[in-house]
Order: structure tokens, then C-alpha cells, then sequence
């Protein structure tokens, strides 16, 4: 679901202590944060005293190492999410945070040894994590999870319809399609860098977070707090790593392990409420706000808890007894066709919302210039990349896609790609402009819009499901680097960065990204044969959800179960009625109701992990009611490390199962009257 | 092993920072705390303007309520130590707290509601934690994990032994026999208290460390701190009480749940090397010193890892391979035997060592005399009890024991018990004064001598097995309440109660211990039909030690495996040179040095709860070398939650297994190939 969680965790990364993605509401939409800060105090004037280096000297050859480093580390962890809910969470912290302190380490052990020829500066360091959100953003968007995946022949085997054709997934043509696809989302937000950061002065939650971040590691307070946060993540880190490496040798067989603990009982764990113990996912619900855990738990219940129970004892009569429990005609149907009718519906209320603010927004405009604005933007406009360098750039790759593209997808015709890159750049910038109104990308929107258009024109015959899939494909990775690259390039503009410094930070990760990701995800792809398998470690419940989808767009409804087209009704129109709720109410109201697109994700998946994430949220909420300033502090770094540490155990525990190195001893849950049968088998 | 915990508990009294018993080697032997203090600062002027009330009004229906509630508690809590590993810690902290926070509660209620007639004392504090000393005592003394039990049917028939005499328990009898043997101790010691409180001024560090903690309770900073020691034990406590409750629900059927967790792999875990996750022995671990939990770890893995292995390579050439697993003829024999022959190593080295440090101390004595200690003395030697009343109640309860006693034993003749009682002053006298002097009770060490002579002189076709069992309990619990009761009145001593008032709660302490212990012990017994058994939950390990040694004073060495003699030779020898290096090296090497005794008890058992136990311990380490103010403070709290919390749970657990509530699950640990046919079998 490389858009849905995009959307999930720009809703994340709009921080903590806020509902989601609505805390801008309330304030003047155009009031920068420059506005703001230059009648309480000055950053830049700390920095008064040190140079900005040119932006040659900004890309050193140890940021891109380190950057090489960090996004294998990062594309690890979010495939793993990816494969396994789909939720991802902010991960610019621990980027942050841990590009900081790999080149603080290396820097500190040069000055040592008195070979340091540049000390090491917050311009370097936001070329790090620039090049880092840039390679793991294709992790994201690449689809892994979910268009990529829902074309192969597994998961249409899952959804009982190779008919509708599949494409076998190999590793030299994901990257082909990456590296013709990925690099346009950078050249078409280039030219409108300026108008929206300098003229429309977005605000750009996360970015300007994260270059905050970045400005105070390099005070000598913010330095030595960094250091103490390093160290804690470190410790979670290596807790979260042996945690999993433990876990792994319980797990011999299926159903085997902490993974399948029944925690309240053995017919809760039938329906998915247990604890998995999955470090992860706790750490992931430390990070995100509580009303999306709260969001993702109601949606478990909502659904585990209450209507597939009650479908289930329609068996007979909504549909066939005798199906297979995977069938689409069966239960399976429901769930997969009443989330994407959720997630359909946030969707569509939330891309009315955004595109009209982005038209209100556009006639509204400040320009008060505080010292801080002055400096950054003398500096922003220092280093130009030419417009004519960006047009071209994008009309050569369009023309390469146009050609290419059809070729690896026979169902894609040339026609398609070409209309979809006329109308890229208006939503591309759309994206950006809404995203930095409002940190939310609706990247997973716009992919999904390509679904359903391109599939329709290609039509059933013409194999309209892979074009659907590859339109969507195509339109994500330019809508979502786009947001994205803006995003990087507030930082930059805040860390006094330079933009051609970012560029090519922005074209090195990119390309870092379309080789790392489907490396990684070969890997998994080939070390767990049960990917995308409903009920299994990797269920990657977004792929079947697309496929889904496309289907739908090319079918239309025919093939639901009975009532099911109903109940889909009743939760679109649900999820828009929850969001007009929401944004109709007082704020201090509207950060109890829930978000709808967080309550879709345990539909098909089951509310096992929304309990992790819970775990995590009430830890944190404890810890807070202890100690509030160290779990403010602290609190993300904990979380980082927990998901770090387990994600990065995913590379050990797949490499385990390509060596066909099986765990020794399995865990296992029986019932008392089962554990009779079986001891009486063994002989006990 | 009533007794062998007593040996180890009193070297758990002696203080965290300790090396166990020896503390005192290098003091002036005489010197009291009186003298000490008198330098540094007062503690009674600091109660100076607090009336002391008269001894009736020291004893209040208040007290004996929460003292009947604690002693039902702590009843538990030994009971399950008692018939798990037989390690037990001192829980003077977690009585004291405990005492002081229900009378508090139940006073601040009072006072609130205006009917408060008496204020809470000191002296009132000291009378609920002499009644619950006394009560829990027997929970020690009575033997129901060692000479009790192993008269019994079950475990003669573990032993393969019941042509050598059984008993068969039943509760009747076992109160009645604890009410002819219990009180005589109490009588024997009132005569010595001011010879050993006021002449010798003893210094009890186990009783002089409750009197300072009751003191400090009563400071209003002392007040403050243990509110807050009380909440921490609270939050333990039911942490610990839940994860029991939790536990639970996996355990159906043999070898299920986390007690059978391998958590070092399953070839570890056939030789009991894992952590079982019991939150009782972690509790035990943080309480008791460094050294005890090392030398347990140590011996495990000298008996499990090293010797069982070695000795089971010798299967068919040393003993019989076809004999069963729980054969003494077999490996169970070398266990058995040679954790005897450590223990009564250890115990002739300590009974020969404290013996004749008790000659010498005789010959010594002081009369410093300070404030306090004037004032302590003053109100010891207010309240008399006659001596003609002592000494008519000792020959009045020894004359009602020697006719009741050989119609509950027939096996034990009457001039045995005469015999017994003829020496049991002295001994208790000696027992009490070395305590005193060592912190270290040898109660169990009387017991063993009276088992060999008793049952020798019986002998073998006379039933001398159960005479001598018998004669050991009469033995023990003269000798053990002695000491503790000594100590008692140096607590009183020290808080300024009347020893008239101790005396009264000390017997009704007693009674109340008649009764509860066994009632206490009956609900294990009957809920529990594997009690008894080893690798059961409740292994009672001392009770087949303890058969066994009576077995060897009556037949000798003849039932003993091939070179099973010339072990227990080997490792006698190596208790007593292992003693005499303690006590001959320097004091910074020999805390070092592991204590036998504590060894021993994994012999039998098996290393797992020593695995807990160094658990706890790391995790108090850990906890000092982050906060050492604060672990200091907090950490018998924590620990007594922890202890007190899974010491609860088994009233519970006892009363759903008597009702045959059978938990829904079982989490069950099988290697990948059984695991494998498992799953065929159910068809998965």
C-alpha cells in the first residue's frame, strides 16, 4: 500500500500531540512558521558565526555513504512494514537522528586523528537525510506492497483470477520500471520549488520538523541531548534485535511462536485479537498519534469483532458453504471489498478537501521577511537550477517512459503513459501545494484515480486489471516524489542548504532507491514463500486490495457476494460522513473521532497489530503521566529504536530462510481437550 | 526443608551487602549496637515526647486482626517456597510494611471517621510482626516440606520404600502434633532472654534491623518514605499476581505453559537449565545477597552440567539401565545422596563452628551503657515473667507430649521424646545464642542429629525411618522457635515493647500457625496430586532428602549405586574445605566464595530457579549501578511485591485446581521434528 500508508504517515508525521492531519484548521492558512518565530527569537542568529560551505562542499563522498547505509537500513524496515499492515510510520527522526550520529562518530574519529579536512555541518547533514527520504521513498512508492505485488501471479492466484492476467514479477524489470518512472516526480517539482516555498511560504509540517531537528543537533545543547537519544535508541535497538532473534527459535512450523500467542484466549486469537509481541508495532504505535491507534483498534473491532462474526452466520445464505476460505466469493470478499469501499471513501472526501483548499490557498498570500527569511532565502535562490535544465530532463524521460513502458507492460499502450504525463505535473503540483498545506500526500488518491481511468479505457479484454495496476504505478511515483521532494526541500531551505546541493542529493537517493528496494524486496520475495498469503507473517494485505481494486474498475460490481455491494455503500458513505463530522465540530471535539482510513487497515488484516500499537501508545501515555519531559525527549527514540531494531532482524531472519535454516523448536497453543489428543499421540 | 531454609534464610537475613553469615567475624564479638549507636546518635530521644503505653494496651484486637490476615499470607508465601525449592528469604521487610501500612490505613480511617480511641505505636507494630514471625514460623518448622512430607505415602513411594514405614497424612493429626511440639520452644527460651538480651548483649542482626526499620516507620520521614515503599510493593504485587493469573490460562496438561519455557533450547532444558519466568524466585533473587545466587547458579551447573551428564555416560556400568527414572538405585540416588552429603558437610562444619564460638562468646561481656540503651533496659526489665511460670509451663507441655506423642507416632516410644526434652534447653540455648552472635539459626542441623540418633537407637525393623522424622520435628521446632523468638524480644527490645505483651503475641502467634499452616498445607496437598513429585510443579525436593538421610541412619550405607559413597565423601570433604577457606582467608577474598549449603539445593532440583534467581539479581545490579539511592530504597519493596504477589496466587491456583477448573490452553514447546508429525497428526 506504498500510497495508503503515505497518506496514513504524512497523517502521522503531523505530530503528536495533534489529531492527525487537521491541525492547521484553526490558524491562518498562509501564516508561515517565519512569521511566527521572528517575534520570538532567531535560529539564525546562532549560526551567525558559521559559514555556509558552497554547495560542492555540501555533497561529501562520506554523506553518500552513509546515506548508502541508511537507506538499506530504512528500505529494510519499511518493506517489512510494507509486506506485513502496510502502516508506516515517520521515520524521519531516526533518519535524522541516525545520520547525525554515524557521521558525528566518523568526523569525531578523524578529529582525533587530525586528518578532519571539513567539520561536519547541518547542510551535510540534510543532504543525508534528503538522499534518505528520496531512497526509501521508493520503497514506498514502488509498490511493493501493493500495485506491484497485486500484478503477480500469487496474488491472483489469492483473488481466483488469473484470468484477468498477471505479469511474473523478476528483479531486472522492477528496476527498469523504477528507474524510468521515479525521476520524473524530480524534475516536474523543480521548477515550482520557489513559488512554493519562498512565495507561497507553505508550511510543510514534517519537513520543517525535521529541519528543526536537524538545526538544534547542531547547537552544543541540542549535540549532547542527540547523544543521549542515540544511546537510548541504541539500547532498544539491540532489545528490539535479540527480542527477534529470540522470537525466531520458537518458530518451527506454522502457527508457531510468540507471532501466534493467543493472549485472550484461544477464540479471540481465531479472530485476531491477541498480542503478537511484535516490537515493531509497538514502536510504531509510540510514534503515531493516539487517534490513530485508537482509529486502527475500533476498526479491529468494528470488523473482527462484530461484522464477520455476523456475516459468517450468514454462511448458506449470503453465500456458498463450501467455498474456500480465501475466496473472494466467500467471506474474503467482504473484507477485502467493504475496506477498499473505506478507504475509497476517505479518499474521495479528503481529495475534495485538499484540492479546494490548494484553490482557496492560491489566492491568499503574506510577505513579511524576518532575518531568518532574508538569509535563508538569499541563500535559496543563490544556487538556480535553470527551468529549461528541468523541462527538458522531463520531456527526455517522458519520451524514454513512453517507449519503454509499453514494453514491460504489454496491456499499457503508449497512449496511456503519454496522457498520464500531461496531466502529471498539475497534480503533481497539487500534491505538494496540498501537502504542505496540510502534510497530508494523496498520493495513494491519485494512483488510485490512474486505476480506475486507465483500466476502464484499456477494458476487460485488453487486460485492463495489469494496465490499471501499471497506470497506478506510474502515477505514484510522480505524485509522491513530488510531495516528498518539496517537503526536502523546505528542510533544506530552513537549514540554509543549497538547492542544487538537494537536487542532486535528490537524484543520487533516487537512484540508490530503485536498486535497493527491489533488491530488498526480492529477498523477501524469495525467502517467504507465503508472501502475501492471507493469515501468514506477511500477509501484504494492500496487494489483493489493488488487484481488487483494478478489477472492480475494469468489472464493475457483478461479482460481489450478496448485501456486500450494501454494506460497501453504507461505509463509503460512512467515511464521508465521519470526515464532514470531523471538520464540522469544535477542534477539541474532532480529536475523538476517529479516522477512517486508519479504521480500514484491520479489516482485511485483523486488529492483532492495532493491540501492539496500542501497547505502545499506552506505554508512552504512561510514561508521560511519569514523566512527561523525558518521554517527550525520549519517547521518539525509544520508538525508533524498537522499530529499527526489529526491522532490521527481518534481514538475518530472511537470509535464514534462504539458507533454509529452520528454527529448532516451535511454541505452540493447543486447546486442553487437543493437548489430551496430541500428549497421548507423543506417548507422554 | 523447614529447617535447611532457616540455615539459609538467616544467611539471607544477614544483610544485601554481605556475604551471608559471616559479617561479624571481624567485629568485637561483644559489642552491641548499644555502644555503637550511643556515639553516633540517639534514636529514643527522638521519641522522646511519645508515651510508651502500658503492655495490655500494646496488645489491641486491631493488631491480632491484621496480624492473622498477615500470617495467612506469608503462610501461603512460605508454603509454596517450602514446597517448590525450599528457599526461603526473609519477609521480616515485607511483614514489617506490610503490618505498618493496614494498621495505618485502618488508623487514618479511624481518625477521619473521629473514633480513633489509641494511637498507632511502635510497640503495637512490633506485636503484629512478632505474631506473624511466630505464626509463619511454623509454616517453617512444621516440616511440610521435608520431614512431614516425607513421612508420607507419596513420597515412600517415590523412594521405593514403604516396607520401611509410612504415614499417612491427614490434617487432624498434623495440628495436633504441631500443638505438642510448638510451644515448648517459646517456654524454653523466656528464662534466657535477659541473659541474652541485656547481659550478653547479643546483637540479632536480623531482629535489630526489623526494630530499626519498625523505629524509622514511626519518624515522620520514615513514615513518608514507607508510604511510598507501600505503593511500589503494591504496583509488584499485583503485577505479580496477574502474570500468575496469566500464566495460568497456558498450563493444561503436563509440561505446558511458561514454567516449561526452554528458554535455552530444549537440550538445556532437559537438564533444567531455563528461565521459567516465576516472579516469586526473581523476588527471592533481588532479596537475598550476590553470594547465595551464585553459589546456587554454581552448583547447578556443577550438578546438571557437569557430574549428571558425566554419571548418566556410566548408565549400564555404574547402575542398572533398565531401572525407572526416579529410582534411588539409579541417577536419582547419586542426587539425592550427594546433595546430603554437602548439606550435612556444611552443617557439621557451622554446627562445630558456631558451637565454639558460642563457648568463647561466654567468656566475654561488656557494660557500656547508653541513653537509649538505659532506657531499653529499663522498660525490658519492667514487665517480668516469673521464671517459676516458664519452667512449670515447659514440664507441663512436656509431660502432654510425651503421652501424646507415641499414640500419634507409634514408632516413637516415650523415653525417645523424653530423651529429646532433656536436651532441647541446651540446645536451644546454644541455637539461640549463636544466632544471635551469627545471624545464623542451625535448626536444621539439630533436626539431622536427631534423626541419626533417634532412628539408630529405634532402628530399622522398629520403624526407625519415621521415629527418626518424627524426632527431628520435635527436634526442629524447639530449636528453631528459640532462636526466632530470641530475636523477637531483641526487636521488642529495641522498640520498647513489653516482653510480657511479646510473650502473649508470640503464643498466640503460635496458635494461630498451628492451625493455619496445615490448613494451608492440606489445600496444596490436596490440590496438587503431583506434590511431592520430581519435575513437578511442587518437587518438595527436602522431603525425599530427608527420608533418605533417615533411610541412611538406619541402614547405613548399603543401598547406595556404584561409587555413590566415594561422591559423597568427595563432596562432604569439599563443603567443610570449602568453609575453612572462607574462614581462613582474608574478608575482601572471602565473599567470593560460594556457600555449599546454598549449592546443594539445585542438586536435586535442577538449576532453573537459580536461572530466576540471578535474574533478580542482575536486575538489582543493573538498578544500583543506575540509581543507587533509589534501588536501595525501593528494591525490597519490589521484591517483596514481587514474592508476595506469586505467593498469593497459589491460594487461587490451589482453590481452581481443587475445584477442577482446568485452564483452556496449553502453550507446549516440541522440536521441529515432533512439531512436525504433531501437525500430520492433526491434520494442519
Amino acid at each position: 500500500m506504498a500510497q495508503d500508508h503515505d497518506e496514513v504517515e504524512n497523517g502521522f508525521n503531523s505530530s503528536r500531540n495533534d489529531d492527525g492531519h487537521h491541525h492547521h484548521d484553526k490558524k491562518d492558512k498562509n501564516e508561515g512558521e517565519g512569521g511566527k518565530e521572528a517575534e520570538e527569537f532567531s535560529v539564525e542568529r546562532a549560526f551567525d558565526g558559521k559559514e555556509v560551505p558552497s554547495w560542492r562542499k555540501q555533497l561529501t563522498i562520506r554523506a553518500f555513504v552513509v546515506s548508502f547505509v541508511l537507506s538499506v537500513l530504512f528500505t529494510f524496515i519499511v518493506m517489512k512494514l510494507n509486506l506485513t499492515t502496510g502502516i508506516i510510520p515517520s521515520l524521519n527522526v531516526s533518519a535524522g537522528l541516525l545520520g547525525f550520529f554515524f557521521v558525528k562518530t566518523w568526523t569525531k574519529f578523524l578529529e582525533n586523528s587530525r586528518i578532519l579536512r571539513q567539520p561536519f555541518t547541518r547542510q551535510e547533514n540534510t543532504v543525508i537525510q534528503t538522499c534518505v527520504v528520496a531512497s526509501s521513498g521508493i520503497a514506498f512508492s514502488g509498490g511493493f506492497g501493493s500495485y506491484l505485488l497485486g500484478m503477480s501471479d500469487r496474488i491472483a492466484i489469492q483473488s481466483e483470477d488469473t484470468n484477468l492476467g498477471y505479469k511474473n514479477l523478476s528483479l531486472t524489470w522492477i528496476i527498469g520500471f523504477l528507474f524510468v518512472v521515479s525521476f520524473l516526480g524530480l524534475f516536474s517539482v523543480v521548477p515550482l520549488r520557489k513559488i512554493m516555498i519562498i512565495d507561497f511560504k507553505l508550511t510543510y509540517p514534517s519537513g520543517t520538523a525535521t529541519a528543526y531537528l536537524i538545526n538544534s543537533f547542531h547547537t552544543t545543547a541540542g549535540a549532547k541531548l542527540a547523544k543521549k537519544q542515540v544511546r537510548t535508541l541504541g539500547k532498544f535497538f539491540s532489545f528490539s534485535f535479540l527480542w527477534g532473534f529470540f522470537q525466531w527459535f520458537f518458530t518451527a512450523g506454522d502457527n508457531c511462536g510468540f507471532v501466534s500467542f493467543p493472549t485472550f484466549g484461544l477464540k479471540a486469537y481465531e479472530y485476531r485479537f491477541y498480542f503478537d509481541f511484535s516490537a515493531i508495532y509497538v514502536g510504531v504505535g509510540m510514534i503515531c498519534p493516539y487517534i490513530i491507534n485508537i482509529s486502527v483498534l475500533l476498526g479491529g473491532i468494528l470488523s473482527w469483532g462484530l461484522m464477520w462474526p455476523l456475516i459468517e452466520k450468514r454462511k448458506g445464505d449470503w453465500y456458498s458453504a463450501d467455498l474456500s476460505p480465501t475466496s473472494l466469493q466467500g467471506l474474503q470478499g467482504y473484507k477485502v471489498f467493504i475496506s477498499i469501499a473505506l478507504i475509497l471513501g476517505d479518499g474521495l472526501y479528503n481529495f475534495c478537501k485538499v484540492l479546494s483548499r490548494t484553490l482557496v490557498g492560491l489566492f491568499y498570500q503574506t510577505a513579511k521577511l524576518s532575518y531568518d527569511d532574508q538569509r535563508r532565502t538569499r541563500l535559496f535562490l543563490k544556487d538556480q537550477i535553470p527551468t529549461w535544465f528541468a523541462i527538458s530532463g522531463y520531456v527526455a524521460i517522458a519520451i524514454v517512459s513512453i517507449i519503454v513502458l509499453p514494453h514491460i507492460f504489454h496491456q499499457l499502450k503508449w497512449y496511456h503513459v503519454l496522457v498520464i504525463y500531461l496531466f502529471a505535473p498539475t497534480l503533481a503540483f497539487c500534491n505538494a501545494y496540498g501537502c504542505g498545506l496540510t502534510d497530508w500526500s494523496l498520493a495513494s488518491t491519485y494512483g488510485k484515480l490512474a486505476i480506475f481511468t486507465i483500466g476502464a479505457w484499456a477494458g476487460s479484454s485488453h487486460g485492463g486489471v495489469l494496465a490499471g495496476l501499471a497506470a497506478c504505478g506510474v502515477m505514484m511515483n510522480i505524485v509522491s516524489t513530488a510531495s516528498d521532494l518539496t517537503q526536502d526541500f523546505k528542510t533544506g531551505y530552513l537549514t540554509l542548504a543549497s538547492p542544487r546541493s538537494m537536487f542532486v542529493s535528490q537524484v543520487i537517493g533516487t537512484a540508490i532507491g530503485c536498486i535497493v528496494s527491489p533488491c530488498v524486496f526480492w529477498l523477501f520475495y524469495k525467502a517467504f514463500d507465503d508472501l502475501g498469503v492471507p493469515g501468514s507473517e506477511y500477509a501484504a494485505p494492500f496487494a489483493m486490495v489493488y488487484r481488487n481494486m483494478a478489477k472492480l474498475g475494469v468489472e464493475g460490481f457483478s461479482a460481489l457476494p450478496k448485501n456486500c455491494l450494501l454494506l460497501c455503500y453504507v461505509l463509503f458513505g460512512a467515511a464521508i460522513v465521519i470526515n464532514l463530522i470531523r471538520d464540522s465540530i469544535r477542534k477539541e471535539w474532532a480529536r475523538f473521532i476517529p479516522l477512517p482510513m486508519a479504521m480500514a487497515i484491520p479489516f482485511y488484516l485483523g486488529p492483532y497489530f492495532a493491540i501492539d500499537m496500542c501497547v505502545g501508545s499506552l506505554l508512552l501515555f504512561i510514561w508521560e503521566k511519569i514523566d512527561k519531559a523525558k518521554a517527550d525527549a525520549f519517547g521518539p527514540a525509544v520508538a525508533s529504536g524498537l522499530i529499527c531494531g526489529d526491522g532490521i532482524w527481518s534481514l538475518p531472519s530472511s537470509i535464514l530462510a534462504l539458507a533454509k535454516v529452520q528454527p529448532p523448536m516451535c511454541m505452540k497453543f493447543l486447546s486442553r481437550r487437543t493437548n489430551a489428543r496430541v500428549d497421548k499421540f507423543l506417548g507422554f
